[in-house]
């Protein structure tokens, strides 16, 4: 094994071999049939996928704790779902958590560069939302620095907070210059969830920002892909706080809000997401389980994961 | 008491009386003061509802049960509804379970059966959707096999599986020859729940197929219209797995999905069931009150059968 | 202070302070922060927010208890929403209960009518949906009877019973002629949830009567907006009975039901209340915290009012 790889590996955990659903049936595989996880199916690997068990910046954040069961509590649903042809599909695991979240984050960027110069496409599941600044990161410094992020969240994320929280990554991505003018774009806010200062944050640092309502009138799908039209970035990073889809259809999040995307409209947009060819990371962050219902929220972000791998795999 | 009749009280339960609601007054009469419970009633009843609470089924294809319990959850529901001039509705009760899946399913599609022939419509309540095949079968037997059936459902249920199981009905009643080219309608699939193998069986089976996005696209009400149309089909079954309905407005049954059919398109298409002069059996499948919320989906199958009967009335 | 206000600040208890949520960051205010709870602030407050924490007329009707604890939970969610600048909101606190039902309206009756007396917006915060009673004969006392009243609702709540419930607000007020022929609007009811007779009472009272499927074909708020164009009255009563909204985005209420208005077109409704100058009383009943799913319904109230709050202030 390259020492890269061996780093990879030991960077990270094993997912429990139970979380792979089998029907044992040819006639009927699952996901869970087809997704890796060994060492040897790295190379032939096009996508990976990645956890990282923490809710450490939620607590910091004065939120509801229990996203660090987010990634098992996904995986066991998207391993249910039914096989996609032509998928490539490798679980990585778990990144192992550092002393701090400091050092979690540092080990997860770091991570994720390297499965980026490896030429992978990254689904990132949360922890809290503070993991779009080491995810973002870290493709920032894979790709050169030349990529388009986008916030799908009913909270702006830049607040000003020290130490650094969930409510704080897009600031510290701004701040430490992984994203300039033109960069980011923040879909989904909502007027009762943001605060009057950290909207002009956005404006004085050039960040493309709309709110829920203009998102939704201008079509879910199609105000993305004129955004997606209009930029030259050849790497793209989708932070999906899952608290943007409406507190029905995900009521396991940290902060659910009673409106917000359908169920629907965010599958359609996942669909968009890995249908484009330059999607790099599509990272899903403040499942919160323990606040779920009947895992309600974890099927939706396994149906999320399901259509953007089934629309990559048709491009 | 004609011997036919005798049979059917024998072969059933009676409801609890307490389910029957009313409020004591003339001027707010209720479902529950106008459902009839006596063989007296049998004649000039129009409708009879008939409950079959087993999840055996559920339980073989390796499902959550519970569905047994669905019957009397959804009779609680409907008849605290305000009641519909004009319905001649008896409530025939449970059929007695056999000591076998296979057992009970011989004796609910004699009862179906003898139901149809005296010029019953039937509605039918499960426990799980392996219903489909004896409710199916036993209209199929009374109406002469000119007839058209409807799988409203996430998934096809057309499994190979030995012995039968939830998953197997649409399969059985296509291999014993109750259903052939053209008299099967499959709609609201999704594509992360249904296996190849089963769509090319249903393809090459001749059963016209319709996934979700389809099929709303098409319109709920106006794809159904348009298939009736084309049918010159005298008997129409319709088989209603409760799963087809999203998580949020159905939660409590054996497999939720967070995306599906919205209650108010279920409800409209509940009117269109309804009024179609040729419905003879409505089944309701996959109720499952120990994960349902405050009774959410049984609320929504009594409406379901509200609407149903509430066009039926008006026709 | 003057009587007036003392007897205002005897007749009600106050709220606890740690329901006034604060980041305690004046780049982030927060609702909680702007909330006036002195005698002081009342000569500058243009709302006020007044709660009644009972619920013996929802038992009175047979229905669940628990709506007692709603404005404490109102309170809570609403708190926590983002600062909306130039609203001057005081929260009176909560109406002290009689000994009676009948004698907390009275008291509640004379408070509204007070507050309407001193030019002020009144939020009141059920409670049962018998406050309506109180509420609306308030206004109807203070503003000389010139008002027009909406009851917004899956009921229509003009049921005969005595003594009074949560039933029979609408009845009460039209017998005791707080409501002539064109000065209240049903809006809202689904069929399967009124009886015949009641229908019939409004239509020979001159009730404007829209179901819920006819409100919405017309637009939700465009149906209301024109019903607005076309009254001359100069005081708006709002009864907001929130099981008009579908359970899955409002499952805390009393009776809940499957179909209903959704979370984003109540806070559509709830902006062009806000937004109407002649709007006097928004009363939101039926809350249900005890039968919430992770406080939900108490958040959709809350957005009720900041949307109603935030296009006030934008007038």
């Amino acid at each position: 094994m390259p020492d890269d790889l061996s780093w990879l590996f030991e960077s990270t955990t094993r997912p429990e071999r139970g979380l792979f659903f089998t029907r044992n049936s040819g006639a009927d595989p699952r996901m869970g049939d087809i997704a890796a996880r060994t060492a040897d199916a790295y190379a032939s690997a096009d996508v990976v996928l990645l956890g990282c068990p923490q809710d450490e910046g939620v607590r910091r954040n004065g939120g509801r704790p229990g996203a660090a069961a987010a990634p098992d509590a996904i995986r066991d649903r998207l391993y249910r779902l039914v096989a996609i042809p032509g998928v490539r599909l490798l679980d990585l695991g778990d990144t192992i958590l550092g002393e701090s979240l400091e050092e979690t984050h540092d080990r997860q960027r770091r991570i994720v560069a390297q499965l980026i110069r490896d030429g992978k496409r990254v689904i990132a599941l949360g922890g809290g939302n503070d993991l779009s600044y080491p995810d973002c990161a870290g493709l920032a410094t894979a790709a050169g620095g030349d990529l388009l992020a986008f916030n799908l969240d009913t909270h702006f994320d830049v607040r000003e907070d020290t130490p650094r929280n969930s409510g704080t990554p897009y600031r510290q991505l701004i701040e430490e210059r992984f994203l300039g003018r033109g960069q980011l774009v923040e879909l989904g806010h909502q007027p009762f969830a943001v605060a009057r200062s950290h909207r002009d944050y956005l404006e004085r640092h050039g960040a493309q920002v709309h709110a829920l309502s203009t998102w939704r009138a201008g079509g879910v799908v199609a105000t993305v892909e004129g955004i997606l039209a209009d930029s030259r970035s050849q790497a793209i990073f989708w932070g999906l706080d899952m608290d943007v889809v409406r507190a029905s259809d995900a009521p396991g999040v940290s902060a659910p809000s009673p409106t917000g995307l359908t169920a629907e409209e965010i599958c359609a947009l996942a669909e968009a997401i890995g249908g484009e060819p330059r999607t790099r990371v599509l990272e899903i962050t403040e499942v919160c389980p323990a606040f779920d219902l009947d895992m309600r929220t974890s099927r939706l972000a396994a149906l999320v994961i399901w259509h953007a791998l089934s629309a990559s795999a048709a491009r």
